[in-house]
C-alpha cells in the first residue's frame, strides 16, 4: 500500500479538525475502501468523516493544495467499484452528514445531507403521503449523495425515471473546495447550463455533494402486483407491449428467467409460484385505474396465449411473496454461487433481437454454462448472469468472462446499447467504455475533468484516465 | 454592421457547400438576425441553410478555423434574444433541417432533425396516441432544436416537467465541427458524465444541436377544464394546495390577474366568464379519476369559500375558450400596449410571501402603474408585465424599468428565486445573471464555455461574457 499522505496534510488535518475527524485505524481502513464490488482490495490511506459541508469544503481545498486523492464514500452498495480505494487514496465518508430537515408540504421537498440513508428518506417523507421515488433492493444501506453521484435506477425507472428527475437542488463542493449551491429548490431556472446535471451519474470525479434538496411524489395509490409465466424473452416483450397499453399505470415490469428462479427458491426455501415450470416470469406492479377493467384485461391475457399461467397479488402479504422472488435473485445468485455480472441497455425496440442474438454468444463463448438473466426490461435494461461452473477454479472463470466480455459488448454497441445501465462505470467497466462512448466523446469527458478538476484529486482513475 | 466573414472563408463556404447554402440578401439578414425580442437590431453578415448535420459540421470547422461567430436559430420564438444577431454573426439557420422518422411504437419515441417545428412533432405522433409533451403557445413556430437549446417549459410542465425530460439521445456539433452522438434512445446509460444535459438549456453557447430522439408519452385521457375566481393570490396558492391533493391529476395550473382579464377581453372581443369582478382567475385542467369525485371535490370548494365563482367547461369548444383567456395574454398585453417582461420563479414555498412583498416593490417603483401578473403558478413561475403608461415615451419607459428590475430582483434572490423561469437569458437577462449564479457558477461557466468553445465562436455575448 502506497501511502501518499504528505506530512503537512496530516499537520493541517490535525490541526483545523476535531480529533475523531480522521481514522488510520486497519479495519476502519478495510471497511471504507470498498464497495460491494468485490474485485478490488482495499488499501485507502485514511479515512475522513466530516460532520458539515464546511469541513469538507476545508478538507478538499488541503487536499488539492497536496495532491492528495480522494474517493467520496456513500453507503459503499456500488457494484462497480466507484467507491473503493486500492491505491492510498483518502476515503471522504459522507456517513455522519445525516441531517434531514422538515419536508416542505407547500412544495413537495425536503432537503438532507448528503449521508441520510434512501430508506430514512422514505420514512421521513412517509407521514406525510410524500415519498422520494428512488427505491432499489440496497435502500436499507445505500445513501442520498450516492443514489444522486451514480444516478441510480431500480426498480420503479419505468413509472418515475432515473435518480436525476428527483433532485431539485444541489450542493456541491469542488476540487478546489468551493461550495455550489445549485438550483436551490426551483421547479424552473433557466439561467444558463445546469451544473447540476454534470455532478449527477460522474461517480464523485467532478464534485463531492454534500446537500441534496429532492423533489417528492405523493404516494402511489393502491398497487396491483402480478406474477406471470411465459415461454421466453420474445414472450416477456409481447406482454410488455401490451402492457404498456393497458388500462394501467405501470409502477414496475421486472423480469427474470427460470435459472434466477430456482437459485431464489434454492436459497430462500420457496415453493415454486406456479405448477408448471416456465422458461420466463414477468413481476408487474401497476396502479388500475377501474378493477372491472383490470379483470377483464387479465382475462383476455389469457384467451390469447400471451401468458401460460399467472397471478394476481390479494393483500400486501401475497404481494411481498411475489416480489421477493424478484428482490432476492442478486442476493440468491451470490450465496449459492459466483455470478460474474453485466448490466446493459438497449434501446427497448430493439430487445428482441438482440436477445435473439446474445443466446449465439453465450452457446459459442459460455457453452453449457448457467446463465441467470432478469431486469428492468421495461427501460431496456437486463442483467446477465454468468454463473461460475462448479468445477471451475475462480480465477479461470474471471479470466474467461473478462476475455469473453467484450464479445457481448459488441453485440450491446452494434444494437445503440450501453454496457452500464444503471451500475456506472468506476473502476470494473472501465477498460470497456469506449464500447458505448465514441472517441469524441471521451474526449469531452476527459476536458471536462481537466477543465474542473485539475489536479486530478477526485477519485481518480475512476470512469476513465486523463 | 461590422462584417466579420473574411474572404477566405466565404471562398471556402462558395467552393464547399450548395450555391442556396448561404444567404446575404438585406431582407434576410433582419428576418434571420432576430427573435421575438424586439430590443435589440438585428444585423447579421450571413444567414446559411444547412440540410444536414454534415454540412453543419463542415461549417462550423470553418468557422472555427476563422473565428467567424456563429448564431444558432431555430424558429426564433425566444423572448431573451437568445437568437438575435446584433454583430455581424453568421445566423445558422436550422430551418431546412425538418426531417421526421417515423415513430418507434416499441420505444416510444421519435428521431427528429433539430428544424422540426414543435406542432408538426405533435401532429406526426398523435396518430399513434402518442405525443411530445412540450406545449405553448408558439408551438407553431418553435423547433425542436431551439426547445432543447433552451429547455423550453410551457403550460403543462406541472405534469410532465421541462423539455429536458423528453429527450432520450441528442446529436451535437461542436464549436470545433465534431458530431457528438450522446445517449441514442436510451432510458438508462450510466457511463460517464451525461453529456446531453450540458447542451439542454446552454441557448447554443456550447453545442448546436442537430438531431433529437425524443421521448413520447401516451396522450392524455380526457381532460377537465375549470375555471376559478378568487380575490387575490393568497387565495390562488390557497387552492393550489387542494387542488394538488384532489382526486385529479394536474396537467395546467395557471393564474392570471384581472388586468390581464381586461386585456384579452379587450383585444379578442371576449365576454367576461363570470358575472362579478374578481381579482384573480384560476385556469386549471386535470384529469379526473372519477366523475363524481370531482362533483364532490368541486362543490367543497364553494362551501368551503375557497373560490368565489367557477365553472367547468362542457365539451371541448368551451375548454378551448377557458383556455383562449388564459393564452390570449401574451399576444393581447403587446397588441393593446408595451409590456415590460419579467419571468421569475420562486420555490414553491416562498411565493405568498414573495407576491405580498412583490407589491410592495411595485407601489415603490411603479406607484399606479398598471401590471399585468400571470403565470404557471403550480411549478413557482410568476410572468410579470410591467404595462407602459398611455403617456410616457418609449425610451423613458425603457429606461424606468431597467432601473427598477434589479429592486425586484433582489426581492427574487431574497427568496430563493430565478431571475429567468424559462426565457432564458440571452442578452436581454444577462446583465442580472449574478442575482440566480453565484461567482463560483459563473466562474464554472465561464470555465466550461472556454473548454469546450475556446474561440469563443458559438453564440458569443450570450448568457454571459468568457
Amino acid at each position: 500500500m502506497a501511502d501518499v499522505l504528505p506530512e503537512a496534510f496530516l499537520r493541517a488535518v490535525a490541526e483545523g479538525f476535531p480529533s475523531d475527524f480522521l481514522t488510520r485505524e486497519p479495519g476502519e481502513l478495510q471497511e471504507y475502501g470498498r464497495d460491494w464490488t468485490r474485485v478490488y482490495s482495499p488499501a485507502p490511506s485514511a479515512v475522513a468523516f466530516p460532520r458539515t459541508t464546511d469541513e469538507v469544503a476545508r478538507l478538499l481545498a488541503l487536499c488539492n493544495q497536496y495532491r492528495v486523492p480522494v474517493v467520496p464514500s456513500g453507503g459503499r452498495t456500488g457494484l462497480a467499484a466507484g467507491a473503493v480505494a486500492p491505491r492510498g487514496e483518502l476515503v471522504l465518508s459522507l456517513r455522519r452528514m445525516t441531517r434531514m430537515d422538515p419536508v416542505d408540504l407547500l412544495g413537495n421537498s425536503v432537503r438532507v445531507q448528503a449521508g441520510a440513508v434512501t430508506e430514512a428518506v422514505h420514512h421521513h417523507c412517509a407521514e406525510h403521503g410524500l415519498t422520494w421515488p428512488v427505491d432499489f433492493a440496497s435502500k436499507g444501506s445505500s445513501q442520498v449523495g450516492g443514489n444522486i453521484a451514480t444516478n441510480a435506477g431500480g426498480v420503479k425507472v419505468i413509472r418515475y425515471g432515473l435518480t436525476r428527475q428527483w433532485v431539485l437542488g444541489l450542493q456541491v463542493v469542488t476540487a478546489q473546495g468551493q461550495v455550489l449551491e445549485l438550483n436551490g429548490a426551483l421547479e424552473k431556472n433557466n439561467t444558463g447550463a445546469d451544473l447540476r446535471q454534470l455532478f449527477i451519474g460522474s461517480e464523485g470525479t467532478l464534485g463531492v455533494i454534500t446537500e441534496a434538496t429532492l423533489k417528492l411524489a405523493p404516494l402511489p395509490g393502491k398497487q396491483d402486483v402480478f406474477l406471470f409465466a411465459v415461454p421466453d424473452v420474445a414472450a416477456v416483450l409481447r406482454l410488455f407491449r401490451e402492457a404498456r397499453r393497458a388500462p394501467l399505470l405501470l409502477s414496475a415490469y421486472e423480469f427474470f428467467t427460470d435459472k434466477c428462479l430456482a437459485r431464489v427458491q434454492r436459497h430462500r426455501k420457496l415453493r415454486s409460484p406456479f405448477e408448471a415450470p416456465s422458461g420466463c416470469y414477468v413481476l408487474m406492479e401497476a396502479e388500475g385505474k377501474d378493477p372491472s377493467e383490470v379483470e377483464s384485461w387479465l382475462g383476455s391475457l389469457f384467451e390469447r396465449g400471451l401468458v401460460t399461467d399467472g397471478t394476481l397479488a390479494q393483500g400486501a402479504s401475497q404481494a411481498s411473496e411475489l416480489w421477493a422472488l424478484r428482490e432476492g435473485i442478486s442476493e440468491s445468485l451470490s450465496a449459492t454461487g459466483l455470478p460474474h455480472k453485466n448490466d446493459v441497455s438497449l434501446p427497448v425496440a430493439n430487445l428482441e433481437a438482440f436477445c435473439s442474438e446474445l443466446d449465439a454468444v453465450f452457446s459459442e463463448r459460455y457453452p453449457g454454462w448457467e446463465i441467470a438473466l432478469f431486469g428492468h426490461i421495461g427501460d431496456g435494461n437486463l442483467h446477465i448472469n454468468i454463473m461460475k461452473p462448479d468445477d471451475m477454479e475462480k480465477a479461470e472463470f474471471l479470466a474467461h468472462t473478462k476475455k469473453a466480455d467484450p464479445t457481448m459488448f459488441e453485440l450491446v454497441r452494434k444494437h445503440g446499447g450501453s454496457i452500464s445501465a444503471e451500475h456506472g462505470i468506476g473502476l470494473l467497466k472501465k477498460d470497456y467504455l469506449s464500447f458505448s462512448r465514441s472517441p469524441a466523446e471521451l474526449e469531452m469527458l476527459r476536458t471536462l475533468k481537466r477543465a474542473l478538476d485539475p489536479n486530478n484529486i477526485l477519485n481518480p482513475g475512476k470512469i476513465l484516465d486523463v
